[in-house]
């Protein structure tokens, strides 16, 4: 099977880069595109993320992307169901997908969609943010993978192996709730700690001056778009609140450990937690 | 003024690197050291970080760096105040720097100390992870600076200069307040949020299959040594507490704008936290 023509809606870091990678791994695809944002549209051109603006997706396209900010994108994704063609697969890349796949879940057209979800971004956004090879080799999580037409995922498969990214399958539910603990929460965490350090530079102006590596690691998602997180947070709201009061606790038994000068404690959860660097590296 | 002889006490990232980065510019000078542990002690002498064991600073030392957990501090800055010569410098590395320019205050000795901070460092341990670049191009935090003899002081400068070192002066109360915002609460929010994924990882027991870049980020201070990190959080208890309470406030404000769904809240926060992304990027 031949890709011949991809179209993709919203060409921010996420869209913008898979364009790249397509383009870099199928020289022959053409890819069209739309975002709201007039601004990102043309960058888009200029930067050649796409080949041509198309605010409708083409007719007989191969697969339609949707990477849009999560909260439009069940209403994007309905509308396109209603309209394509049968040999035409709609996926989306939000980093929520419970509401999603619920919200289409009885749609005839069901077997035209995979409900996916790239592990990769930067904390940049908009298509100059865009890297050809921000996918390569990354975990994408497809979620309800059955419900999907056999021959329409294979045109999706082709990508993805194209790019070796390492497939993973959940289910919605299971997805919404640890990525709430290994992605949304550390967004918040980041936000939170640079809110913390601007709240004090009010009083201590050169306070970054003082500040090295781990600071600017810890809080380099501080510079994620508002416009992406703010809908992710509604979208997600349950799970994100059990994985925030997880860790507002644990905060606050470490800061009552420190209060009592309970210094063994204090050890003995941050040897525990050195663990976490065993795993990530396993996972390498 | 030649260098000719460095004595290091505690030869693990911070120690290790500084003799790597000496060695480098300074090839003729003669660098002897010592650690508490016999291991580190024996991997410094065959990964060529000191030229020899020394449990005793030598006689005419030009500069001896104490470099070991913060605690320990102290004790050993009087003890070598006690024995050294006029023309030897001591200097030491520590994350906090009040309580121990308190301590030797009204030594007679005072004008051999130079209390030095530098914002160096990566999550690992041991002169293993020692790298001859660390230092270089790095911000170092001088205190009291008035209080060092001035032909003392130029010794340690040269090897600042030589590093391409950035110095700051601070004094050692704001020293301390400051660093607790801009690093240690960094590593606190980092083990509490590996703590709080590996709590979940009882349940889920593949929840780190998809983790990202992003929690990688946010998370890699978890991997620091509790051996270092329990001695700061005793010595700098008061202005931690102040950093770590304000952070707690600032997540039960989040979590509060989540549960009341007061998304407008949550994207200005967010918003207005992304203005530290052009803040650390001037300071580079």
């Amino acid at each position: 099977m031949e890709l011949k023509k991809i179209h993709i809606i919203g060409l921010g870091l996420l869209g913008g880069s898979f364009a790249l990678g397509i383009k870099k791994a199928f020289p022959s695809v053409k890819i069209s595109g739309t975002d709201r944002n007039p601004t990102h549209l043309d960058e888009a051109i200029s930067l050649g993320i796409i080949d041509e603006k198309s605010d409708h997706h083409p007719q007989g396209a191969d697969i339609i992307i949707i990477a849009t900010p999560v909260h439009t994108i069940s209403p994007l994704l309905q509308k396109i169901l209603d309209e394509i063609q049968p040999e035409t697969l709609v996926m989306d890349f939000g980093s929520t997908k419970e509401e999603i796949c619920k919200a289409i879940s009885l749609h005839p057209k069901r077997q035209n969609y995979l409900a996916a979800h790239p592990i990769a971004g930067t904390e940049y956004s908009g298509p100059a943010a865009a890297l050809p090879d921000l996918l390569l080799n990354k975990i994408m999580i497809l979620c309800e993978l059955e419900k999907t037409d056999l021959q329409l995922k294979a045109k999706a498969y082709e990508i993805f192996e194209a790019l070796n990214m390492k497939i993973r399958f959940m289910e919605p539910h299971d997805h919404d709730n640890q990525l709430a603990f290994v992605s949304h929460l550390s967004h918040i965490s980041s936000f939170m700690l640079g809110k913390t350090v601007l709240d004090k530079m009010e009083n201590d102006k050169n306070i970054f001056n003082m500040a090295g590596s781990g600071f600017a690691s810890t809080v380099r998602l501080a510079k994620s778009s508002p416009d992406m997180w703010t809908p992710i947070m509604q979208e997600n709201k349950t799970n994100i609140l059990e994985a925030l009061n997880g860790y507002i606790k644990n905060l606050i038994d470490f800061r009552d450990n420190l209060v009592n000068d309970e210094y063994e404690e204090l050890f003995d959860k941050m040897k525990n937690t050195n663990q976490i660097g065993n795993i990530l590296d396993l996972k390498k």
